[in-house]
């Protein structure tokens, strides 16, 4: 990655794959280029929380890509690389998932080489593979298969050109993952049985796999439109056919966490704070940090109160100091006039200067851990009636 | 990962994908397990630098799995992990590439369950996936395809009940990623040109993916298995058949950078050797590390003096102190009573003091680099006519 070598001032631009959204599935290498970029190219599924690892000077520009909603186009994406690289930058083209597996990364590839420029892949953790690992299912298992195929939802098969020939895909057996479309399920299981396949075949749609909001819905082929329809699933979801769904029974290790589901704000003004978010995630909760120290006008503040803004969406607010409840409810009577615009989401604070505080803001503390260690929270958390009793969102 | 959540005192068996080969595409929790780990067991296609990560009272067992030469069964090896956990130890097993993708993940952590204990998956980055990235070729293109299938090659197409539906593979047509078995390929490449496929589908065999040993094979499946005979092209290696292949005459970013292919010892001696290290990694060099001040009997010596009977395999050997000449000839004249068995190998020293010292064992110092870092070495690496005329392995 070293500048000094390309033949001349020319920059060059790394492909990364961002993984299927649980930052620790991150790769080592990826890491070290976000570190290192001038410039960060970023897509919609890739996790932002790894924007936080760029330098402070390096230029992060979002390129879309949620269905729908395209921020940049393709060809400006590529041109915009393009004349990053020409102007001697280092960029991180950042990708959900892998840059090779349906993430057009060829194509980018094939524009900065056309245009004389250097380029690298850091593959990524594909959702393909890790959305069902993470709902206990292996895509491949010894004993029911050996072979696996992935292929996109957006190709749907009304289409009369669809790239994908389902007779085929239905024969060949084994597991099938797609990616993208699950709101194209219903033609895509009525086209897999119109070509021979077993109608109680099972399927799981997993959505935000491996982030604290992944959740899974099993059925049939037969069923799994309906039960889509039934339950709201959306998108983004990864779809997998076949008998190792039936795995999951034994295996769905990630959604039997004892905090899987809950969604937690945690106040960061001691660095222990990192442990506790670390912690909890371990524990399968969906954790967000407010930075209540280092708030900064204007970027930081933005974010701060869109947070505070949002906090009657979370189970839990997680108070770590005094000033956690100051910065936190200073920011909180700016945006409503009202308390109980916090919503259904319970209070932790941690140690009683902490709960002292937040009464003196006429507040309920539901949950006070003497220590500020994970361990502590979730026995606290236990006592109360089990986490089973929170709201799922 | 906090033991103290588990509900007794057993332990926790983590099956962690450790990647296609490239230190850089572990992801950071395989690398947070691996620090943690009480025990170790790892595959033979695993990275054994992963393991300098352990902890220093980390138990490590290594379990085989290199075909045909099984250090323990796959009986032997969920016994052990069981056994282990019931222990109370938190135990990573290490497997190539990812635990769910032919990796028989699933059966281990049946095993694990099945013995009332818990686990957890870190996926890892596949080389069927990988491998042909490295190689320049995107698994799936836009313009080209909207499916690829993973297949393993030890299902030979020749056995009777072989899993697999090579007409509908053939039919379904896409791009087709075939794991181990390149001993198989004139089988498979048979059967599928049988079942309709065109002679002239472009193929392409990666071996020793993403290491700096990586090498690609290319041809057509009417001529792959012809050309895999007359090179002696062997496992391990990843097979890649349709059209995506060639896009690697524009995409192949990896083999072709300045040191790719080339074999370099460096001994260590100060700090800066890893960043070293590291820099010519990233121009493609396969870089092993001689750690010359903290030989510590007998593992340490014992590693040191099989780098040291090698070192006529490598391209170069570059000395990075006074100290490190004599550590490596205090050992190689213990080994070699006879100073050409150093063999092919180029000699380089940063340094006159290192230099001289070279020269004072009677050898010739091939390149002297004044500065301590990559770039100097690598300039001086073309200057003595290009890193080409260099013999690659």
């Amino acid at each position: 990655m070293s500048k000094s070598t390309s033949k001349d001032q020319s920059g060059k631009v790394y492909l990364v794959g961002a993984g299927p959204g649980d930052l620790g599935l991150v790769t080592l290498r990826a890491k070290e280029c976000i570190e290192r970029a001038d410039v960060i190219v970023y897509d919609h599924l890739a996790n932002p929380e790894m924007l936080s690892w760029a330098r402070e000077e390096a230029e992060i520009i979002y390129a879309g890509k949620k269905a729908g909603e395209h921020a940049l186009s393709q060809a400006e994406i590529n041109k915009l690389l393009v004349e990053k690289a020409h102007a001697g930058k280092e960029i991180v083209r950042l990708k959900g998932g892998d840059p090779f597996v349906f993430g057009r990364g060829a194509e980018e590839a094939k524009a900065i080489v056309d245009a004389g420029l250097a380029f690298e892949i850091v593959p990524g953790i594909t959702s393909a593979i890790a959305g069902p690992a993470y709902a206990g299912i292996p895509v491949t298992h010894r004993a029911e298969n050996s072979h696996v195929t992935f292929f996109t939802g957006h190709e749907a098969p009304s289409k009369t050109k669809s790239a994908i020939d389902y007779a085929a895909l239905s024969k060949l057996g084994g597991t099938q993952v797609m990616l993208m479309g699950v709101e194209k399920i219903e033609a895509v299981a009525r086209e897999m049985m119109a070509n021979g396949v077993r109608g109680d075949l099972p399927v799981a749609l997993v959505r935000w796999a491996t982030t604290g909001r992944q959740e899974t819905l099993t059925g049939t082929l037969e069923n799994i439109a309906k039960r889509v329809a039934e339950t709201g699933f959306e998108a983004p979801a990864v779809a997998v056919f076949g008998d190792v769904v039936t795995l999951r029974k034994d295996l769905n290790w990630y959604e039997r966490r004892p905090l899987s589901g809950k969604r937690i704000v945690v106040t960061r003004t001691r660095k222990q704070a990192g442990a506790l978010t670390a912690q909890l995630r371990a524990l399968g909760a969906d954790v967000f940090e407010l930075p209540t120290i280092r708030i900064e006008p204007p970027t930081d503040l933005r974010e701060f109160a869109k947070l505070v803004q949002d906090a009657h969406q979370y189970d839990w607010i997680v108070f770590t100091s005094p000033n956690g409840v100051d910065a936190f409810f200073e920011i909180f009577y700016k945006l409503y006039d009202d308390a109980r615009e916090i919503g259904g989401a319970k209070i932790a604070a941690i140690g009683p200067a902490t709960a002292q505080r937040v009464r003196n803001f006429r507040l309920h503390v539901d949950l006070q851990p003497e220590e500020f260690v994970a361990e502590a929270v979730v026995r606290q958390f236990q006592k109360q009636g089990g986490v089973e009793n929170l709201r799922i969102l």
